[in-house]
């Protein structure tokens, strides 16, 4: 079992943490800073930083960390 | 600063996890179960919990945890 976090870039737009950060400021809260991370929570015995590396990510624009 | 954690309820379907973990599995991966969740993370000092709410979760169909 492994949990993976995959997340953008620095540097790389996120559109729609931008997006949630902009709804949040009309509703009337003061946002510094949204950044979203998706994490996979994969219940598996075979490699999964390999698995990660074949299909979750892309590297050019996504960074990850599994824990 | 707070990171809150979405995901679907149990019972209700996630088709973006149920296509991952097939995905996986015809690369030949044994995979048990393949959940995702959705991470805000969120610099503020404004009521995080009240943003949730309001904006960030549908409680028919999601749970969600803040850390």
């Amino acid at each position: 079992m492994a949990k993976v976090y995959v997340k953008y870039k620095k540097g790389i737009l996120d559109p729609e943490a931008e997006n949630t950060k902009k709804a949040l400021e009309m509703l009337g809260y003061n946002i510094k800073d949204v950044k979203i991370w998706k994490v996979y929570d994969i219940k598996t015995k075979d490699n999964v930083e390999e698995m990660v590396e074949r299909l979750l990510v892309n590297p050019v624009i996504h960074e990850y960390k599994i824990k």
